[in-house]
């Protein structure tokens, strides 16, 4: 029967990969039993992932759906799809990469909601002649995330498509319903601060695209920037402990997710140029005005973007360990508005909006 | 912004579509905020769906992440996504019955668990020259089917690609941690049940896919089959409620399904052909044969297959609303086996094994 018969070859084929005999097994001589046998035993063999997470899981991969014992106060859950020649290329993304940031753009929504990271459903969709050693890739740089924020990957399903995509569901929790980080708190008179740097995503983003040759150093980070995120669940858990109450992740870029919250509260913000933390990598790489459109349009940085009045912010930059800019000030003023500005108050010209996700139009 | 232009413009464009005056707003013309626009809007504008569904939502459509209160005694969760040409082609399957898929086969593996399904998460992928009342369609027939359930749509994303794909996960709960409807629970001397008839979506493929001509009664049955299955929620809690602790839903195909039971259970299964439901369309437009194949191996009909003891198959017969077919019993033997018996008990040869959802190879 099929189930058996695929679930056999797909433990050949495994330990065959693993042993590095063969490298050219197709993903189409496996079907779709073969291949969640394939990620569900690379999570088991790890032996790196918990067993059981912090919280109690009951049914993992296997069954119909998962299911793990209601302990939390706050359940949170959020969806995000990476799609090839969309959202990244094969050409410039390797699949260890591709697992990794399918997780971490999700992760870092819900650091966005100041929670923590418990369990992911991924649904992977595959040409047929996809090796099942990238796969086994894929599955590793996913693990490697998951580990890192200690997330179970506890179900998912795959199929043939003409083209890669991946889909990843992830489920966390919160202990307090009151001090979770929406976007629609910011106050007019709260401050803007962001966590790390700016534009790197955007910066590797434009030199995988147009073949930049930038010094290694600066390659490197950018690279790393933009193709193994990092989600900032420790600094989301950092200001709801402070006492933040809004927050965004920079997915589409600072004035675009600026935007959001804005929007979502009902208020206007002003942004001062001069105080941008722009990745040190694009610094003498790209020309000064390209370096601030990158910083502030250019997304996937998965930075934490926040509001919060004076004293909050203040408890904030003494708290954390990673850097922290204030970079703005919340006012009254039409819904969603967005102005720059430059040391003296003066409006500065905006550039281009945020990107949607690097897609070209 | 980008934010406030595209809701602005998504706006206008969804009123434009409900009044009828304009039908050919292309996705490209939205981008991608519109599009969650127009779904949520239309979540909210529905006015069937409860604000606040059985559990208590805290945040809905439009932060990082959704939110909710935990007060179920066991969370469940389930992904599964279509794709355009491997699941579903849009020359024979309507933008509504697409939406209403893509929900139904998710709720029907929260049933196959005994659970109740609470929200969902819809990750959608488009070409930028769909039309936007095609994704109306999509959102009312997913709607349709989330309001038969109680369920909300509490996130998602949308993205451009060149394929319609859709990505949907369900989360749910149950009562009792015990009760459980796992695939691993089969015991020798269980009795095997289905619920329902066994073929239809199938049937129904088979006639779309090549362009039989059926009777009128005949055709539309089967196109419902396949097009617009019913979970059965409510036969999955009366199984729980009746002892019965081992289920799967119908969807690789009756054969394949119970030797994923039979594997996870570590038994083996025999199965009385003439005790098996068939779908009353497909008799006299289908040969006898074909009939048979189809039923047990075709899949998608997402009826519930379940084990359990004799006394306790009894009790779901007396309850049950809806037919129940007792079509075989599980035995010791060889983990995963599946064999087909006459009334004598003598062998029957197998047909193909469990399709990979209509995939062609």
């Amino acid at each position: 029967l099929a189930r058996v018969y695929f679930a056999q070859q797909a433990e050949i084929c495994y330990s065959i990969c693993r042993n590095a005999i063969i490298f050219s097994v197709k993903i189409a001589e496996l079907g779709e039993f073969g291949l969640i046998d394939i990620l569900s035993g690379m999570a088991a063999a790890s032996g790196k992932q918990p067993p059981l997470s912090r919280r109690k899981l009951l049914i993992g991969i296997g069954d119909d759906a998962a299911a793990w014992q209601c302990d939390a106060a706050v359940d949170l859950a959020t969806v995000d799809s990476l799609i090839q020649n969309v959202h990244f290329s094969l050409e410039t993304t390797s699949w260890y990469e591709l697992g990794w940031k399918a997780l971490a753009v999700n992760l870092s929504d819900i650091a966005a909601m100041g929670g923590v990271p418990d369990f992911a459903l991924v649904s992977l969709s595959l040409p047929g002649d996809i090796e099942v050693a990238d796969v086994e890739q894929f599955g590793r740089g996913m693990l490697d995330m998951a580990e890192q924020h200690g997330v179970t990957i506890i179900g998912g399903d795959t199929c043939r498509a003409p083209l890669v995509s991946v889909a990843v569901t992830v489920l966390g929790n919160a202990a307090n319903r009151e001090r979770l980080l929406r976007r629609s708190g910011a106050r007019p008179g709260d401050k803007i601060a962001v966590t790390g740097y700016l534009g790197g995503a955007a910066g590797g983003f434009e030199m995988l695209a147009k073949g930049l040759k930038l010094p290694l150093e600066s390659a490197e980070a950018l690279r790393k920037a933009l193709l193994l995120p990092q989600p900032r669940i420790a600094e989301g858990g950092l200001l709801v402990g402070e006492g933040v109450r809004t927050a965004i992740d920079v997915s589409d870029g600072l004035l675009a997710d600026l935007a959001h919250i804005c929007h979502s509260s009902a208020v206007s913000a002003k942004v001062r140029v001069d105080r941008i933390p722009v990745h040190p990598a694009l610094m003498g790489n790209f020309p000064p005005e390209k370096v601030l459109e990158l910083a502030l349009s250019g997304g996937e940085d998965y930075e934490l973007l926040f509001t919060a009045d004076a004293e909050t912010m203040e408890k904030v930059r003494v708290a954390a360990t990673s850097p922290v800019s204030v970079i703005g000030r919340i006012e009254e003023g039409e819904a969603g508005v967005v102005r720059l500005i430059d040391i003296n108050e003066n409006p500065v010209r905006m550039p281009k909006a945020g990107w949607e996700h690097f897609k070209t139009e």
